[in-house]
């Protein structure tokens, strides 16, 4: 993408700002340059690569920052109070709802250079890190030092610390490990004032509410996360995987929901929809990412289909009586986990699952972070894909899937998988594929499918979000 | 107890009040009678105990008023907001740290009339009850349709659902099922102003901060809970004991420890100290209740050292090397209990417990109620007992249990046992037994060894309440 020079309207004229911003974080550290604005103006939000393919910049923020250390989040929340300018945390930039686009300008306070590992503590089994650390890098020095964070968000790579906990953050193994909010023990956040707060690191308390759980999620709206308590496990001493293909979707449902209500605790479960299981089978026997394979599809032989008539082939794909992949990973202590596989496997069985072995487990394994770096490709196409990712209680969650689908399907190509199981529910995926005549109408179209799709999930008594925020 | 007649002051002269609440419940519902005043005007707290038998009435509310709905409560806290007249809701009463005296008057707002189980969801495996249930009810209902809530606090007869969310309550098998934060899914709450929220039941959400856990444990302080949805669980299908002898206190923690961040999750998991190991071994041979049994000790055998020299006994019950009991409960799906119990007791053995088998537990389990509703007679006797529940992580809990012991030990008789164990730490539960040489002597007594002790915890890096709240 090649932008024309002097683009951008000038960072605000006060020059005042640039200056005390440069007394707090030196000048190194502070940025009102084009290319750092024009970087900055957008995150992973599927409507700002829209715009970038388009060349539009909407929201630029004024100013950047790199903060190195608390006091300096403090100073310059206390001048941005002060002056009224908004300040906006900004970790990894992969957040997929745009919540960090400076809307009114302002400050962009980039984290990534606090992204030090503080300590380690093999007795109560924690890690206390700054919260710029780069997920991956995090999870890599814990399992060189023989633990796990239990934390693989897609995203694992270019996400942090602070965005997880800003926008409750779900990894692949959330079934057994929790979310990102279930991993938290305490925090560092300092409040819109300059104020400091630190939550106690406690197994459990009883002495109020749990502050930490108010700021977790709170996208950076109630203060800036610095620093942050996690648990961790011992490195998984075993990792196991089973599959199982079943004739229709609902049954793989219950299946999920009997494993789980008898105590068993799989790292991850996942339960493809008959399109999703169709595509995710002929990704791995071409070897290509997910991404790559729709777009394909889309392109190579279906594409007017696709396009111009979604609804006609979501249909004709829901009339194809395909069947649906249950997949499971167990990880953990090698007896325990043996015994839960075995638990897990007869329940399969009994309701009638077709056992397929640990191979297509395997596959999801190897190619789980895959998709989500070939979508781009699909906007140069110039279509649009996204993610839609809610969940429910069990006893709404069929009907929501049905719900949300029969809303989306005249405007997109949509398809799902059921992730992130727990006892009493689970999330649902959603990915979409689209196009407009034009950049307008796809704008409109985009914006008409989200609405439809999270009011269906609504109405049916579903969360609309279950972890991109 | 008896009390001369007329010994309060009229309820508040504004006889608007009055009207207004009986407008609001009903005549019925409303009280101002001495009667009531009396009985609301303390919990179950040790001081609240010894004003009683000393025939104080510290703190007696204006009014008492009985909801039958969230309605009458939403008008309720309208009026008293305009008015300014403090509203304190009250449940059991089974409180032990004074939460619900109207230290400032008012209205006591009694919810045990709201005690209706709403549904009960056998898909999502959650029960929707309004807050005014007796806890023993509730399981006891969940058991006959073949559900447990797995909360079993020592105050189940006598404390409600709503009292246990305002506290951050903690029932005896938390290492398996968690505190009641980790059961409850969503709330009804009605705010300071009337207006009532609702927070939504989902399996995991991230549309925000967790608005459900900023009231949880809140008190009463941020408004009145009225209704929660609660996961359950299937009624177990098995319920296994183990029991082992460890020859010092920190290898039995060590043991603990090891045997959580393997992955195993006992219901219940108890370690006592020497003293507590011996208390309880007596206990089991005379059948008699705990608290009976330490009270006999002092009474028949060493009144004089306990009571004036506690430093001493304390010193000497030190120097004895006494064993240290550690039991467990695991009750769950027979196939994964069974091998996680074996892999439980595996752990004992290396770790160099000796075997009891499982009547130590089995004892445990059916003598956990009975200390409970024995403790008044330590307070006829003109002494005071009470009991100090903190908790810390790991790496420090071991000097945790040694600081407040040791702060404590010169004022009281002490003694402690470990329960409510997590794969982060664990609580402490201290048990205290003291007298002064007066009534005004031992209220400041009781203070000092309360303030000792909570800031002997802080300063060893605990929190001075795992559940009581």
């Amino acid at each position: 993408m090649v932008f024309s020079r002097q683009i951008l309207k000038p960072s605000s004229k006060d020059e005042g700002v640039y200056k005390a911003l440069s007394e707090i974080f030196g000048e190194e550290d502070v940025s009102k340059s084009e290319l750092d604005r024009i970087s900055y103006s957008r995150d992973s939000w599927s409507k700002t690569s829209l715009w970038l393919r388009d060349g539009e910049i909407r929201y630029p923020p004024d100013y950047i920052v790199w903060a190195k250390d608390v006091q300096q989040i403090s100073r310059l929340l206390r001048f941005a109070q002060e002056k009224k300018i908004p300040v906006i945390p900004y970790g990894g930039g992969s957040g997929v709802c745009g919540g960090t686009l400076p809307i009114k300008g302002g400050i962009i306070l980039d984290l990534k250079k606090m992204d030090k590992i503080l300590s380690l503590d093999d007795k109560s089994l924690t890690v206390t890190a700054e919260v710029g650390i780069i997920g991956e890098r995090l999870e890599r020095e814990l399992n060189r030092k023989g633990y796990t964070l239990g934390h693989h968000p897609q995203s694992i790579y270019c996400s942090t610390l602070g965005g997880w906990l800003a926008a409750r953050s779900a990894g692949q193994l959330s079934t057994k490990y929790g979310k990102i909010e279930d991993m938290v023990l305490s925090m560092q956040v300092v409040l819109p004032d300059g104020d400091i707060l630190e939550t106690k690191t406690t197994p459990k308390s009883a002495t109020g509410p749990d502050f930490t759980q108010t700021f977790v999620g709170s996208e950076g709206t109630l203060g800036v996360i610095t620093k942050a308590t996690l648990r961790v496990s011992p490195y998984p001493e075993l990792r196991a995987f089973s599959g199982f293909m079943f004739g229709e979707l609902a049954l793989g449902l219950e299946t999920i929901r009997k494993i789980l209500r008898r105590g068993v605790r799989p790292a991850s479960v996942r339960l493809y929809d008959p399109l999703d299981t169709f595509v995710f089978k002929l990704t791995g026997e071409k070897k290509e990412s997910k991404g790559r394979r729709i777009l394909k599809m889309a392109k190579d032989k279906v594409e007017d289909l696709i396009f111009l008539k979604p609804q006609m082939v979501n249909k004709l794909a829901s009339l194809v009586k395909g069947r649906c992949l249950l997949i499971f990973m167990f990880e953990g202590d090698r007896e325990i986990i043996e015994t839960e596989k075995r638990v897990s496997d007869n329940i399969c069985r009994v309701e009638g699952g077709e056992d397929l072995g640990e191979k297509m487990g395997i596959r999801w394994w190897e190619t789980r972070f895959d998709v989500a770096y070939n979508l781009s490709k699909v906007f140069k196409s110039g279509a649009f894909a996204d993610t839609i990712e809610v969940a429910g209680t069990w006893d709404k969650l069929f009907n929501l899937y049905e719900e949300v689908k029969s809303a989306v399907s005249p405007y997109a190509f949509i398809m799902a998988h059921f992730s992130h199981a727990y006892k009493e529910g689970c999330s649902v995926y959603f990915s979409f594929l689209s196009r407009g005549k034009d950049k307008e109408e796809s704008e409109e179209l985009f914006s008409k499918i989200w609405e439809l799709a999270l009011s269906a999930c609504a109405k049916a008594g579903g969360t609309i979000s279950h972890h991109h925020g």
